[in-house]
This record gives structure tokens, C-alpha cells and sequence, in this order.
């Protein structure tokens, strides 16, 4: 029998999806789960977006433009320009979601071989497009008690080596919730430019900042325009994972070039999606309001509750809607699968992602997990009073 | 200013696209263009994929699982046995779009360094993908004069080396048009099964087999379930191009664990192109009998009227919607440059895909172009009085 390939055997399998046999099991056994695994937010689609492709008149549907559709293009550069973006619309291809944006900038950017630094805890699936492209991840540890924010810049620059040909943040991030300050970007920026690095910065939870704090985007810094890639997706933005669409954005026309290589290759980003993406930028600004309002609420409520539970810390994110907790267990996947398999509260039990997906750097993150926000709040708090029980008689609890 | 990588500056361009600034300059200038350089069809898309993304009732778009919606796989395994194509839903992952099922297969079962045989001329976006994955294509030449048939077996044995970790072939194929018999997938099943090779077969256009001649899947053959790959989409199956709806199909279990990984990476392929591709599944029979009709009227024309023409040869192809002509010309890129830059009749003029693209072995194809018969009657009979015209005039004609 042919074998796959060492690739294929090392691609890292989801850390967030690993858990999934045990949770269909447990939902078998009648046990009800709250979900604060994975960033699939419980918000309704903007009707602007589904009701465009419910209103679509089209007799065949073809191809579009590799690049995506010129018309939302040209409306969506409008939208990076109210965030003080200054792109114009040929700066933009329209990927298949925020991930295939990711794949293509590595697989443009980056040769086999080539390194890449990245703050720790991460988005476990860039681990799977470095894999894909060859590309080897040096990860660089940010903490729990800075909550997570920028690394000493110290420490990215005892990692560079002749390999090192980018950098890679998300901001506002996930899994931590951190939003990285002007100052912080300022720091990354230098050293961008002093070893002439690309910055790969993957910005999808841009509308959920929180507390008047400002979103300052790579694309804001000045002067470093042919280094850096924003990547982008509508999935968060209007709860519209579905729709597979997301942008690769940058300034240098030799990356632009290079990317609709890529895009050309697989013909084009997905026809109905599109057409709802575009009409969702029409989207009220009361939308917006009104899901920052829920969120900030949740995670005020999620972020008290967890602090007040013994031996729990949980540093308060600025952005996005996750927060990673370090809790006294002696092993996060450990936990989060006895959670499934041997726990429940009155028949109820919660699902977590382990920490330990999010690191790159073996046997971190054992003693955290990463909360999704994700649910409406009578569920938030049952879910919080499960785990509240559950670290009461988890076997592997530490003092 | 950090430079993109050799990968992706050794990424070649689609051979199709490259062509496209010189049809917006020619359409500046008021030429009409008839385009038979794409496989994008004219055919309307079934009301059935159309009426149930109009009538989807979405409150929120949702993630699907990676490997598509369990309904369409189970209905779409359906399908397929409709074939004698044994397989059951755990066999199928969905994919966005036929150009993903070949990327991930590609990721799937080769290494960077290892070889893939190809017979060519082959879908120019094969070598994209095979860049992308750093497998090093093997070209196998098949020969106009026999209606590229499948090369003489012997002609792959002596491209395998200890690197050889595959077969790729197209069937019916793009950009010929050949179906290949049951006897010459016997010949590549002993071979693959002699060196124990994956055997990937991109089966795009079952539904466009004419004459009353036999479709043969690679996954008909026995005893080989574990070297089979089976690559499709949707795109032309029901027009729907732009749907972004594939599918990646193979009975190895450790294959089909390893593509979910790269699946899950990419999170899902778009949940409306899998509703409407569900939907389509329950197209009555008669639409495609009256595509098969009107594919069949439109490539008879076009052959016979090809091969009345001076110097010019077309054999006849008994799938898919193309053929290639060998053509009495130099060079095909600059003929085909010149046809929309230099030539109109009456204002018209024709675009064509120059057969080079669809070659790995540099130098071939060049008196050659691919013809794709997506247009109506009349408009290929116009596109036919241009080419005949064109060809009388060239200034690189060759006599």
C-alpha cells in the first residue's frame, strides 16, 4: 500500500477538533454541552448578507475574477479606508476565508525551509499552513500574567537567523483576546525593517475591541508598506463563517502578483459568498453596536466568574471574544476530556479548548485553556458553574 | 524590500490567463471577442442548485463540519453508486471546488522531491498545484495523431525512479477531450500496482461522454482500492462554477484521515455551494440529456469544420466540452496574442487557449491550441469564419 507522505504525517491534526469523538459520545449519553470550544459565535448573520444571495438573480454561475468580484473590491477598499487603511482596491484579493488568505501569503512569501517567528499561544491551524508550505514556525512565549501582550523585543531577535523571513502576529488576538498597543507594533516594525522581514498580520476580529481602546492595524505604521500582508475574513465580522470569505491585502505589487498565482490556480473565491459579502458592508453601524455591546457584557461576566473561582486566573482581553484561563489542573488535555467522558453537573457539562494546541513550544499551556465566549448569557453561566464543580472533583487538580 | 520566495516566483502563471490583458485591450477598442479559450460553460445552472440557496433559511452561516455536510455526502455516495462507483460517505470529503480535492490529494500523498507522472497535454493548473506542493511533474507525451490516447505503458516505466509516488491522469480529459478505455486503465492499474504507486484521476466530466461510449472510473478496477484517488467537482456537472463545490474520494482510510487534516486547517468548504450542490443531486435526467445534445451538435460542428479547413487537424474527442487543433502556425502563444491584438473580421475576432500551457515539456504544443465548445451554435459558427479568416492572413502561417 502507498504510503502518505511525511507531510501528510506530520500535519498537526485540529487541536479544537481532537476533543470532537468525545463530545459526540457524551451527547449520545444525553449529557448537554455548552460549546466554548470553537470561535463559532451564536450571533445572527446581518440579514444585508443573507438576504442578497436569497435575492441573487443568477441564470449560471460562473467563475469570478480570481482576485474577486471588482465590484466588492472596490466597495471593500471603502471599508479598510473608514478604518484610516489607505489601500486602494487592486491591494486586495479575495481568498477563501481568512484561511486560504494565510495559506497563500506563506506559500508567496516563504520557501521551504524558511522560519518564521510567532508569539505563543497562537492560532493552532497556522501550525497546518506552515506544515503545507514547508515553512517552520519559531514560536517566541508571551504570558498570562503580561495577559499576553507583546514579547520583549529581545526575544524575537535572539531567534533570527539567515531563515528567519517573517514575522506573523494576530491582533486582536486569538486565542488571547490581546490587543497590541502602538507602541508594541512600533517595536515590531523596527525590527522588521532592520533584518528586512515580511509581517503577516492577521486581523479578522478588528471589529470586537473593547473599552475605547484603540485598533491600530500593521497597515497604520508608516514607511513599511512592501513588508507587510494583512489577512483578513468576513467570518467573525458578521458571523458568517460559511461564507468562505476572507482578503489577502498588502502594498507590495510583486507579493500581489505572486498571490494571484496562487488564486489562479484555484479559478476563484466562492460566487454566493461574495455577493453576500459585499451587500454586508451595507451593514448598519447599530449591527456592530449591538454585538460589541453582548460581547463586552459576556466577557465582563465570564472573566469575573472565572477569577472568582479558586486557584483560577484569567487576565481581561481587549479584543475578540476568547480569554485564555490558567486553572489547577495538572493537564489541559487531560481535563477538557475528562470534562466530556466523566463529568457532568445535573446532566450538564462544558467543552474547552486545551491550551496546549495554541503553543508551538512542547508541554506549554498545560495548566490553561481557551474560553470562546460564544453562547448568550443563561448558557455562559451555566457553563461557569459546571466548570466551577467540575474543578471541585477533577482527579488531576493541583493545589 | 524582503523578497517573495522561489516558490512563488517559479509558480507559473495560468497559461489562460496570461492572455486576458490583451482581450481587455481588444475589447477597449470595440472588438468582439468569441471566447472558446475556458471551460467556462454557457449552459444555464439547474434551477434545483439555484432555488435552494434562494430558498435556504439561515439565521446564522455557520461553519460546516471540514469535510462537508453529512446529508450531501451520504446523498452524494448516492450518486456515485449510480455509477457502480462502490463507495460509501466516509469515503467522500467535500472540497471547495475540484481545485482543492487536487492540492490536499497532493499534500496528502507526496512529499516535497517526489515525482508524479503526468500525461500531457494535462490541465495547466496541475503544475500549479504540484508546485505548490513541491512535487516534480513527469511529463508522458500522448500524441495528437492517435487522439492522445493513452501513451504506451512502457513510456511511463521508464519515467519511474525511487521518487515516482504517482500517476495522475484526466478522464474524460481536459484539455483533450479523450476517454480513456477500460483496457488502458488496465494497463496503468498492473503498473501502479507493480510499484505501488497512487493512482489520482480528476473525473470532473463523467456527465460529458458521447457516442454511447463507456465510462470507466478508476475506481472500477478491483483489487487497487488502496492506490485510488478519485478528484471531482461540481463546477461542470451542473455549471456551477462558481459554486466552489468538489470532492475528494478514495477507500484508504489512512488517505482520507490525513486529507482531513489539511481540511480542518481550512476549517469547511462554503456551506451555500454545498446546499445548492445537495439540491442538485435531484436534477432530473433530462437536463443533462439536453446538455449531452447540444455538447454533442456544438463539437461535431466545430470538429468538422476544423478539419475542412487548410492544413488544419482535429481528431475527435469523445468527452468533455474540448479538442485540440493543430493549427498550420509558428508559435500558438503569439498566434493566439495576435488573434486579439491584430486580427478582426468584421470587428470580431476569437480567443483560444495556446496548447504550450497545457504541456510540461517546454517546446510542444506550439502549433497547437485547446478549443472549448462552451458557446451557442451561432456564435461558434462566427468564431469559426474568424479563425479560418485569421489563419489566411497570419503572418507566421505556416504552409
Amino acid at each position: 500500500m502507498p504510503l502518505v507522505s511525511i507531510k501528510g504525517k506530520t500535519m498537526p491534526a485540529s487541536p479544537i477538533r481532537k476533543l470532537v469523538p468525545f463530545a459526540e459520545t457524551a451527547k449520545k449519553e444525553g449529557k448537554k454541552i455548552y460549546h466554548l470550544n470553537i470561535g463559532q459565535p451564536d450571533i445572527e448573520t446581518p440579514s444585508t448578507l443573507l438576504d442578497a444571495v436569497k435575492n441573487s438573480n443568477i441564470k449560471i454561475l460562473e467563475y469570478s475574477h480570481s482576485a474577486g468580484i471588482e465590484s466588492y473590491r472596490k466597495k471593500l477598499a471603502k471599508y479598510y479606508n473608514g478604518f484610516h487603511i489607505n489601500i486602494d482596491w487592486t491591494d486586495i484579493m479575495i481568498t477563501t476565508g481568512g484561511s486560504e488568505a494565510i495559506e497563500i501569503a506563506m506559500m508567496t512569501c516563504f520557501n521551504a525551509g524558511d522560519e518564521i517567528i510567532i508569539p505563543e499561544p497562537f492560532y493552532a491551524n497556522y501550525n497546518g499552513f506552515s506544515c503545507a508550505a514547508d515553512v517552520i514556525v519559531k514560536p517566541v512565549k508571551s504570558t498570562i500574567e503580561t495577559g499576553f501582550s507583546l514579547p520583549p523585543i529581545q526575544e524575537f531577535e535572539k531567534l533570527i537567523t539567515p531563515k528567519t523571513k517573517g514575522i506573523m502576529i494576530c491582533n486582536p488576538g486569538n486565542p488571547t483576546g490581546y490587543l497590541y498597543s502602538r507602541q508594541e507594533l512600533e517595536l515590531l516594525k523596527q525590527l522588521v525593517l532592520k533584518y528586512d522581514l515580511f509581517l503577516l498580520s492577521d486581523e479578522v476580529y478588528r471589529e470586537f475591541c473593547y473599552d475605547g481602546k484603540e485598533y491600530v492595524s500593521v497597515m497604520h505604521l508608516k514607511d513599511i508598506d512592501n513588508n507587510i500582508i494583512l489577512l483578513d475574513s468576513i467570518s467573525k465580522r458578521y458571523s458568517a463563517c460559511g461564507a468562505r470569505i476572507g482578503a489577502l491585502i498588502s502594498k507590495n505589487k510583486e507579493v500581489m502578483i505572486t498571490a494571484l498565482k496562487f488564486a489562479q490556480a484555484r479559478l476563484s473565491p466562492p460566487t454566493f459568498g461574495q455577493i453576500g459579502a459585499e451587500a454586508a458592508l451595507d451593514t448598519p453601524k447599530e449591527y456592530f453596536d449591538k454585538v460589541q455591546k453582548e460581547y463586552v457584557e459576556r466577557r465582563n461576566f465570564v472573566i469575573q466568574t472565572l477569577n472568582k473561582m479558586e486557584g483560577v486566573f484569567c487576565p481581561k482581553p481587549s479584543g475578540a471574544f476568547y480569554c485564555i484561563a490558567r486553572l489547577p489542573i495538572d493537564n489541559s488535555d487531560k481535563f477538557c476530556q475528562w470534562l466530556l467522558e466523566s463529568f457532568d453537573f445535573n446532566g450538564e457539562t462544558v467543552m474547552l479548548a486545551p491550551a496546549t494546541g495554541f503553543y508551538s513550544t512542547p508541554g506549554s499551556g498545560l495548566n490553561e485553556v481557551r474560553l470562546a465566549y460564544v453562547l448568550n448569557k443563561e448558557s455562559l453561566q451555566k457553563a461557569m458553574v459546571c466548570l466551577e464543580n467540575a474543578l471541585k472533583v477533577y482527579p488531576g487538580r493541583i493545589k
